[in-house]
């Protein structure tokens, strides 16, 4: 059984140190969502640099405090610059964030993924439930981009955070995250981010801006996981549909105090009650 | 005379067949709008994958259940990748959906938009009256993307499906659509589409998850059409500009039902009253 | 001291005449903010067109008013468009506004800045007072794409303009404008414009259209300030946050008024009071 209330506070603390440092999240990202990553990431309070030419990322992932990378919209050129990127990120000790977008609908997404993974120090890995099923050993299956079969998700976070020494994100109904000793379960989030393109993509923005300042991965992860759900939470609130919500989203996310995390915080062990 | 009750219901089963079904419409796509035109598909019901890369194009594909290309924002990678995703398309027959979006204004648009309606089995086309009227060899004008002269657009999208073999379909202050055989107009939208970028590829968009559960190319984009001409007339109501209406747009896709369909449908013989 | 009352009246003008001319403004620009640098410009009245493959930009460009180009997401490929774009626009005698994002955090765009400076008409540089001084050589340091530190951007801007023989433009809590021999402050805008995303890439996208048909560069650097700068004041009453405020910037630039401009535009002499 985990303290609850410990966590959210820890959120909640996590979110002021954003703010307050306000650090620098270098994405090499999937091109669809790369305008709504960017804006969760500055929303949340971080500062936000899309980069991808193999030539800068060096350079600029040196100057900032997180490095997030998304197999969304694959290239030659993305995927090298990543691997750059990645590389000078180990070397300079920043965390590293990878969300494995539609890993096991293609080869090359399954290559990319895998060679970060052998290659690169990733902090946490965040996917849908079949994406972390299928890295972390323990089966999945997915249609294009979406999950259409998870396995058993409290299996799979944890064996593919053992496999492969890091902090594993699965998010859906319920967001599952485990750093192979530790399990939590997050239940913040609405069933319209389902309607919205790229919401698992932002949610992998945002972690990325808590691990930037937060040294503990699974709290960082948890920390946003809790930001973008119960922002998402906030903006259902008064929305007309799939469109105003993801308006609402940013709007909530700004607004997004210590004090609405702690009071809306769902984390808990997951077979007790936290 | 067509019997517009009848084809109003047909669009009306469409959108309730791609709601089950929700098939995976893989689009490759322009840069500008790729996120617009992966919500609307999202939020008509269907499965968006946006893949570009010519590695991993063949493989996506032949898990999709229609493709959509957009010249939009062509690149030599992006055109290559086009190319190799339409020939994996014809060969498991899943239906192609062209944009050719800014043809007429540089070689390169006009050659690919050739090769592409000469090496693919295209399904249907959707353009501005100018692009349609010049695929059709019937004339037709563009500065940037944008049609400044359009001809005679009636016979325009009747050319271009009997010298192609496809249903063509120009939309515009009316929509006119063709397999050759039958023409038909839809007088669906709203003049505030016009105000939005991009509106023209969130259509074919929906198109695209349209054919992807009709067999009858004709049909299914003329089910496209009201849906996505009646969603615009819902979002204007209350917009406040195109910000708010392309918003609203979002959410009305989202909330369409079937009954809306029959009743705003507004489906039409050339000449005659329906 | 400027009589801000004609500049005001100027800038006014100059909406207009956009309204009614409609020019083409061919943008080649980053990946981040695209969809939005396309609506303003649709939205303030031109018609965008973005195209970025080096085989076509020549000849798109070849029909445009104005050309946009813009460092925030750089490549090898999309900068060798840049330049040849560039050089087809110096040839047709059209204006060429850059946005030189991030300019000081890579050498990547530090070279591609200085050579555009230095191989291309460009008319316009609309930046960040930090990437203005770093161009003009008075110093600034960025960290990502965010100026942590402008130095005096009076110099700045005058200086850059001298060197380059340009209007530059600064852009931030005020913006400063100057063509090397007048200099003058605008004071729109809105606090909110910093918890967007690519607010300053929409501002240059706007100062595109205005300089497409005015044909002195500070006066059409001016009115594109101006505008979008009221309309961000009238965005940002009723927002909600930076994402209500985002869609209603949209609104507001589609709605705005020759009269409200003339009403609300706070123009002035660096020193004086207009």
């Amino acid at each position: 059984m985990i303290d609850s209330g410990s966590w959210a506070r820890s959120a909640a603390e996590t979110l002021e140190s954003v703010r307050r440092r306000r650090p620098l999240v270098h994405h090499i990202t999937n091109q669809v969502v790369m305008n709504d990553t960017a804006n969760v990431t500055l929303q949340v309070g971080a500062r936000p640099v899309m980069a991808h030419a193999p030539q800068e990322v060096e350079e600029m992932v040196r100057a900032a405090d997180a490095l997030v990378i998304n197999l969304g919209t694959p290239t030659y050129e993305g995927l090298e610059a990543m691997a750059r990127a990645g590389r000078a990120a180990g070397e300079t000790g920043i965390p590293i964030v990878l969300d494995p977008v539609g890993v096991g609908a293609t080869e090359l997404r399954d290559r990319a993924a895998a060679r970060f993974l052998d290659e690169l120090s990733i902090t946490i890995v965040r996917g849908n439930g079949a994406e972390i099923g299928i890295l972390g050993g323990t089966g999945g299956r997915v249609r294009g981009v979406d999950a259409v079969e998870a396995g058993d998700v409290a299996e799979s976070v944890r064996s593919l955070a053992l496999r492969c020494d890091l902090t594993a994100v699965a998010t859906g109904k319920r967001d599952w995250l485990s750093d192979g000793e530790r399990t939590v379960v997050v239940d913040n989030g609405h069933p319209l981010l389902t309607a919205v393109t790229g919401t698992g993509c932002m949610v992998t923005a945002v972690i990325g801006a808590m691990v930037a300042v937060e040294a503990d991965p699974l709290l960082a992860a948890a920390a946003g996981l809790v930001c973008f759900g119960v922002a998402a939470e906030k903006a259902a609130d008064g929305a007309r549909g799939p469109g105003s919500f993801r308006v609402a989203i940013f709007d909530a996310l700004y607004a997004l105090t210590p004090g609405q995390l702690i009071a809306s915080a769902r984390i808990s062990s997951p077979g007790g009650g936290g």
